[in-house]
């Protein structure tokens, strides 16, 4: 199930973009290590950020005794291109950030990583790079950061935002559904950052049939077929045929019923307490589904992150763009310290490059 | 994490009552499978059921040229201790039951079922048993059976019920709460078989700090020590701040400082995506957390049924007597063909042997 990308490895692939995240946060050494430890996996990445707050970050990873990270100050995404291996390309978005603390919740930070997504969602928008690879932002610092970013609850609305002004249409007419994904689970979300109260209003015909032909037409380019899609029921035991709830009933079975009429390969709604076991995917044991489509943003996120969160990676769905980030956020407790992981951002560099591979026209 | 009996293999143990289950499920087979399996697991334990139902599921599990396990009519619990190994005990407790079909919903052995629950709650109640370990009922049937099984949304319930009347009291002073739990992960839930809307109006401070009480006895109980309890929270990461929702803060915070108040060991409320990883417990990494208080069914149940469901087991906590049940329901498109596994069963009878050896003044 992991996808690799097929790239040969003597052509030189498209530039892609890591924003920087927060400053504060584990953002900028987890993309310094990742550059350190997996050189070939980093080939054509360049860093959309601040470049005294990623030499900050490469001297944290840097071994006593050893050279720290070279780095490369870029102007345009495909100077990164002539740069020698094991050398971090760095394009300064905007005005540079005086050093922020770690740990601490900054409003320059947060303004400033919002303006890195916001650069890089133009960028591969515009054709200019093949995918963007975001590190995590602090949402408390991009609230805190004020108009325009405060009216973002996360990455996800950014993209959706700037990519619909590049359409020229509006946010509504753009659905997104974000996808998080390890070795085991795909999981797609009907609704991410609201709270449960909000989510389940979300829950409607119209949003579920939507996720799910975002989903099957994502994955069937991802797949190279129709995905085997298993939706998730709202109540405990699936409603229990009206007993715990009627949305199952309602909204999600005749959203399920449209979906097969067009084509779609998909289950449901099924109990969400054994949904997700039954499309892990094992070597001992192939999973029921290529996916789960979850109703809300724990449901989905559970199970994902139960065994680590080492290997998972988003994925936003339905965009005109690639985007993929790390399954964790700032890390606010070790930022600075140097132990943090970089597997989850070096998984969504692989996948960024397996789905921007035949995404000229997606 | 795994608690084994410690009861010396030469002393008599209490009888045990199994309940049997929906007669149309795969209830019967799955303890005469145990019966047949783990003969000294089994000791001591008798079947509160149908003696015909029995035979047909003995005869289910016995390999082609075998001899079927023999069954014992008894009629008192104590009788049990004085039946040979490899024989299945069994308690009719009610008028027989007609043989029914495999695999349908049948309002007779709905009946039945909730039956054989009330008779062992209440042989518990009165000390005749030790223990019930309660085979998987079918919430359709149990409605369809009318007054007044149709009342009790499920097995916890009933209990409930019984030991409310037995001491005396009205349901509502007697609160039980589910603990799931496997080898990696315990997990107590606020509430169980209710909509997921009205689980959210179940989320009160009363209510958390009830669920934090009761965890905080019974798990003391079991380990011997005040347990480490993670609190999740109810909204995507915990509400962050309020930005998704604020009953973390105007409700289970306030909690969760009320039961610190009280002695108890507890941390929240965090982020649910990621409190069960964290309390995860493997051989590799000890789990931060002893048990996680969720907030709805599905929270807690996800992540206990992720791996697998044929380990875990259900407890109820709170209620004057030891009842435990193995984790997955009546699998009614498997029942009667012997397929089933057993293994879930047999944990809940150890767990329920274990919880019974002190629960003199339980």
């Amino acid at each position: 199930m992991a996808m690799q990308s097929v790239m040969p490895t003597s052509e030189i692939p498209q530039p892609l973009a890591i924003t920087m995240g927060d400053a504060a946060g584990i953002g900028p050494e987890i993309i310094a290590m990742a550059m350190r430890q997996e050189p070939q996996v980093m080939r054509g990445c360049f860093v959309a950020g601040d470049v005294e707050t990623l030499r900050r970050a490469a001297s944290v990873v840097t071994p006593p005794g050893r050279p720290a990270l070279p780095i490369a100050v870029i102007t345009t995404p495909e100077q990164v291109q002539s740069l020698p291996p094991r050398c971090m390309g760095v394009l300064q978005v905007a005005d540079p950030l005086p050093l922020v603390p770690w740990g601490k919740v900054s409003k320059q930070a947060g303004a400033f990583a919002g303006q890195c997504v916001l650069w890089a969602a133009d960028a591969a928008l515009r054709g200019h790079i093949g995918a963007l690879v975001t590190a995590p932002l602090h949402k408390e610092a991009l609230s805190a950061a004020g108009a325009p970013y405060d009216a973002f609850p996360g990455h996800t609305e950014m993209l959706q935002y700037q990519a619909a002004r590049h359409l020229g249409k509006t946010v509504h007419e753009l659905p997104v559904r974000m996808m998080l994904a390890n070795d085991e689970l795909r999981t797609v979300l009907v609704s991410i950052h609201v709270s449960l109260r909000q989510a389940i209003e979300a829950v409607t015909f119209a949003t579920v049939l939507e996720t799910l032909s975002i989903t099957h037409s994502a994955l069937s380019r991802i797949l190279g077929r129709a995905p085997r899609m298993g939706v998730a029921g709202l109540n405990p035991h699936a409603g229990e045929g009206g007993l715990f709830g009627r949305e199952e009933m309602d909204l999600i079975a005749p959203a399920v019923r449209a979906a097969q009429a067009q084509g779609c390969l998909v289950s449901g709604p099924l109990a969400p307490d054994t949904v997700f076991m039954r499309a892990r995917n094992t070597p001992d044991k192939p999973g029921e589904f290529d996916v789960v489509v979850a109703m809300y943003h724990d449901q989905g996120l559970i199970p994902v992150k139960y065994l680590g969160v080492e290997k998972g990676v988003n994925v936003t769905l339905g965009l005109p763009l690639v985007r993929t980030s790390p399954d964790h956020g700032t890390a606010f407790d070790i930022a600075g310290t140097g132990k943090a992981d970089a597997s989850s951002l070096l998984e969504a560099v692989r996948m960024a490059r397996a789905l921007s591979q035949d995404s000229v026209d997606y």
